[in-house]
């Protein structure tokens, strides 16, 4: 069954055209309405656009599905960013105007946890849920009213909080610049991984950074933690990933295909859709967020990648060539430059040629293999 | 006397060339050198050249003077970003591969007050601020000596960052977009902004935004709350001020001499040179950070700017025209914007046309005049 | 009487959204329709908004007169550059992507005269026009339907082309970076500028650049003077003048309305509205083309622009002041610079920092007085 | 043995910067040069590095060699667009400020040759073409000497082209956004195609469209052309080619090191060193530059690249898919565009998402195969 098409205008243009997101809902019937609710968006960052084509094939596959959840899809979900170009490229990450990244820019949430949940204890667990997460919305939809106004990136972002806030389960999908797949993964979420046909996941802890995930789990996290302290058990409510798949500025759908169907194992086993997918089996490897490193250029120079993405890495192995015309003849020509620890590079920058202190690689170092299930 | 040169190198470009910055000097001989030291900088943001004019004005001055504290003066201050380009203009507000506030990138100390003060309880006031002094530094050379590599951002800021702290007044002269003049002061230091031509002030509390001032003074603001918490009374070891001295994109050397003059009229009072220079009479305004507010534009369109900078303005009375020719014939053609609330606008935009919620004005609400001394 | 709202899509964005024109019409009677036809767009670049006020200003008049000749505006011309910013300001002068100026993308017309001359040599001056106006048209549509696809900017170009082919009459409002008002104006119709507040005139010469009044002239001028070799005088039959209201980055509707009044003295003069509106009594300057001059920086700096735009400069006398901070304490630290010959500078620079090389000035040479009628 | 190295200046930046260009020199003694002068550049634009690792290989090789024939090398050549980043990537196509593509900048010789000729009409060959070098060498420094001046642009580029005049052979290394190898090669010079490592040639005209190679030819063809019709039968007396080595933002070392070979075999085979390098045996096509066609985007989109560079491609192929998520459900979601014709695609556009218009890619039509020497 085709999905049903609506959309939500985000902001405004300057010479007056509305920005608006194209939103795809699938929607069980009322007596079938088992599982989780999902919210899945792609393409926040402006040359993140492979998310667009997983959305695409998987919303093929939802057609043929038995759905006992509601899914909402957002691709496309930063008109303004996707539209500027700069160059050959699409200057997508920050605001032109600002220079805002449009994946920080979510609604850190203040709530008073001591108040708010001393007013709703006596609830049952699932009606403490729906008013939690009608203060949350709440929380966004004031922001969105604010008297003084609200800069273009909150508006983009709040608007889609909003929607994620209504989920169970929160997909956020990107790539990073010259990348393989990696996912981003809540400690308390990290059984999500085993379904994805994501090789490399990063560990992550509960602490907001501005991004949809951390946005859409955080508050879930405070008031089960809370809800601990006060001897009540509380598992945390929402699950949201965000998914890096590959590099930036390439659509391939074939591989997009891949993708949709380890989203769709993950469905399938949170009850989502009523079919059975089985997760491929692979070899999964993990990190925690405080062992992923950046890497900056020691000093500039034309680079040459040499050490692919997701394979391992030897400590002192080649990472790039730093090749400096200016400095021919002399000892600095060419410098090899590797790391001094095992890791796995993750992603590198996207241009061959570097200022100092541009950002040449991010990698995992101690690097564990997660059980599967 | 003409100061002595030297340069210093924070970075270099992809293409090889070295990023300098020039920096000035001057000292007093060894036997008058009573007075403090200043750090003077300008242009971090690289549209925002005045400040460059006012250091020319000021040690054209200062050549003249009777030295009584070293200065050291670093016009130029980020070469990266004056020289940035996009379109007719400077892209200097950011760097435009990270998008990183190239004013947000100083190091925000991270000192274990309590083992660092009982280590250096017995000191003297002079030797605890000399070995306080020396941590600070340190800190900042172990961050540029980081093995994993250091953004461009932070080398440039760190780099600067370390010559400030070797100074007791610290300097940072900016400019807004379309502004007046006005000074980021922090509450203890307020007396300071009597001496400069500068009418209003934004009282600011002792919280890391990662800006210049932020950057010089906490550290040593929290030093002064420790032990003033141990019932020791320690004044405020440095004075940090960020001067915006009109718009960006403007070169005036004669208002550069009226602002160069408030800078040595406060460089006299602190004993920096021998020379009187008394300070303009002039009343000056204050606003604290709290009360001063960012109003964003509610819709998209072309903008007359009504309000002028650096004048009352009554709630209720004319901020901005939003004119939409796309609505022409509708009751929302033209639309004239102004504010709940009674305020002075500081600064605005400086385009003529926005999207929805970009950053119209700058106003300072609850202002109050600030005591003459 | 309110103009009639039509739109045209002209483009459409890597998202999907649609590019579209605002269009206004304001159209005689049939009995009435003694006039000739106009077409008057604004804001072709991106940046230029004060045209798109005085189109504003200009309709409210016209919604009160006798409209005898049909009357076509287009403001807000050029969507995809009014909304390109890059930093706080537009980056709307050229295609992002190729760097393409959005005003030199017009059709040039490759019309083989002599054959086409003589397959309607025998037609009346009218049915030439109109003769001549449909080829013009078909050539443009030709260019669109062009198998292997048409640039972004031909495409937005020759729609708004295809429009001005439809009138006598054909105005482009465009501003100058820091300028004061001046117009293009071809030889042929000197007596246009008497109408306007326009102070300076370029008289322009034949020659296709790829702008919109040339695009819309020329051809017009090659088949008079065609038919002039042939023995038959026929008069250029269209009027194609670029306005150029003042700086980019402004909008004042103040000012707006003296713009419009200008028009609306020559729409008067020329029969499009019945009413009789006197042009402004005022000096008038005209200068040849071949002696507006550009002006490069001769080396690199901080510049203050000191002579005023619009106002005579001896030779000689300041241009100027270009500030090096980084050779402070040198012979180059501040050097003033003027121009070997006496003119009338008519814009500057945007930026008040220029690489060597820029264009710091424009200026006109060998002035002159227009006639007045 | 290593070449000597110096340095030019080519521009200042706004923050006072020199921009210099590093240039190697290989000089054969005076007893053995007999061969002819050598030119190469690489890196004009911005983004397209390989060239310079071509450079870095080819001199690794020339210091091996016997240099019979003087060869300038100017790696690098474009300081400000290498150093130019917009995002993660290199905006070093165009001039930031005006859009001016930086390899359009050449200056257009307009040398009445009539005139010229009949002055040195009396000169042997060599004596001919040495005051015809001289003439050229010499337009170029009057225009660096204008009195109001020369942009950026112009400057960098005369600077060049005053280098390259003093050579007989011209190489200047590009390459394409996404980029089979492929060459820019005059008419009359096409057997120099036969030694370089490159499958595709594009046979280009006498018209000067701004380019390096048509600035160093197109005066040497118009005087064997103007010879030619005097009844004196002069050969084009240099030789200047375009290499496009592949993609931009890319270096290889390794493949770098098959392009050096290819041009040390040219070298080989006119005399410029004494080793004999034999030419890889390979098949190599032609297409005439009217034949080479450029594929705009027919509507927008997320682009899936079908059809791989350097293959040809039969007509009705899948050359890309259009992905249009905001029309999900309808005809329009998914678009495969073919061309009408057979041909070789030679690069396509950098970025997967394209508004309507954007350049898709390049195309060969009409492909011969070049005969082999």
């Amino acid at each position: 069954m085709l999905p049903t098409t609506s959309s939500l205008q985000i902001g405004e243009l300057a010479a007056g055209q509305a920005l608006t997101l194209p939103i795809y809902h699938f929607k069980p019937s009322d007596d079938k309405a088992t599982g989780p609710k999902v919210y899945i968006q792609a393409n926040v960052h402006g040359a993140e656009v492979q998310g667009n084509a997983v959305i695409y094939q998987l919303m093929k596959q939802l057609e043929l599905c038995d759905i006992r959840g509601e899914i909402t899809l957002v691709p496309l979900a930063n008109p303004l960013g996707i539209n500027q170009k700069s160059g050959e490229f699409t200057l997508g990450r920050f605001d032109p105007i600002t220079g805002a990244n449009w994946n920080r820019e979510y609604l850190n949430h203040a709530i008073d946890l001591p108040t708010w949940y001393s007013e709703h204890a006596k609830l049952s667990d699932n009606e403490l849920i729906q008013a939690y997460r009608s203060t949350l919305v709440e929380a966004c939809q004031q922001k969105l009213r604010h008297e003084w106004g609200i800069t273009t990136g909150h508006r983009l972002a709040v608007n889609l909080q909003i929607m994620a806030h209504g989920a169970d389960i929160v997909l956020d999908l990107h790539t990073g610049p010259k990348s393989c797949k990696h996912l981003y993964c809540p400690e308390y979420d990290l059984a999500a991984a085993q379904f994805l046909l994501i090789p490399y996941t990063l560990v992550i802890p509960n602490t907001f950074g501005g991004a949809m995930d951390e946005a859409a789990f955080c508050p879930w996290w405070q008031l089960s933690d809370f809800a601990k302290a006060q001897g009540r058990d509380l598992a945390v409510a929402v699950s949201a990933l965000t998914l890096e798949l590959a590099s930036q500025e390439r659509v391939c759908l074939e591989d997009a295909l891949v993708d949709a169907q380890g989203i769709l194992a993950y469905l399938s086993h949170r009850g989502v859709i009523a079919e059975t997918v089985d997760p491929a089996k692979m070899q999964r490897f993990g990190c925690y967020l405080k062992d992923y490193k950046k890497y900056h250029a020691p000093s500039s120079g034309l680079v040459e990648y040499l050490a692919p993405v997701g394979e391992p890495l030897a400590a002192g192995q080649p990472l790039v060539n730093l090749l400096r015309m200016d400095l021919y003849g002399t000892a600095d020509e060419l410098k090899t430059v590797s790391l001094p620890q095992d890791c796995v590079p993750i992603l590198h920058f996207a241009s061959a040629s570097v200022h100092q202190g541009t950002e040449l690689y991010k990698v995992m170092t101690h690097v564990f293999e997660l059980p599967t299930t």
